[in-house]
């Protein structure tokens, strides 16, 4: 099934209803840098979108250094935004 | 309490015994490349990896890409590697 990428109205829209996020300078994906407590609250974070991630069959590009955790939204299918970032970024808002 | 950093002996003892892992060019840290089936895979990986670091209070630097894993052990305090990521390299071996 093909993905359609996001226009950019509807980037627009998203970032202005999850304005932590951040556009990547090729506008391909989006990104945010999240801090925790500690490493227990970060990786639990992570886990709630793990989990969301394995279900929606669609995954962040994301890394963890003891309480911080820094995620990369993008669709490769659409080279670029999807309907499924929008979907996981505001998933993730709702997780914190 | 202080931490101190492998000898020399020691790194090679624990390349030697982990020989997937190698040494960061700057010496400190170790580095390792993990794949897996899919993220499902990768990320129960990372949950066993991750309940050992919060139990032993020693945290990965980490990245994860659908089922690409890869792991940085280093011990900030003893500005290298210490005792404690021989410990979480030889945990991790044993996760797989």
């Amino acid at each position: 099934m093909p993905v359609t990428r996001l226009t950019d109205a509807e980037c627009d829209a998203l970032l202005s209803e999850c304005p932590a996020w951040q556009l990547r300078a090729d506008g391909k994906a989006i990104e945010r840098a999240f801090r925790f407590g500690d490493f227990n609250a970060a990786f639990g974070f992570m886990t709630r979108v793990a989990l969301y991630a394995d279900k929606a069959d669609h995954h962040p590009e994301w890394s963890n250094v003891y309480n911080h955790v820094n995620i990369t939204l993008t669709t490769h299918d659409a080279d670029g935004l999807s309907q499924r970032d929008a979907d996981m970024a505001r998933a993730i808002e709702s997780f914190l």
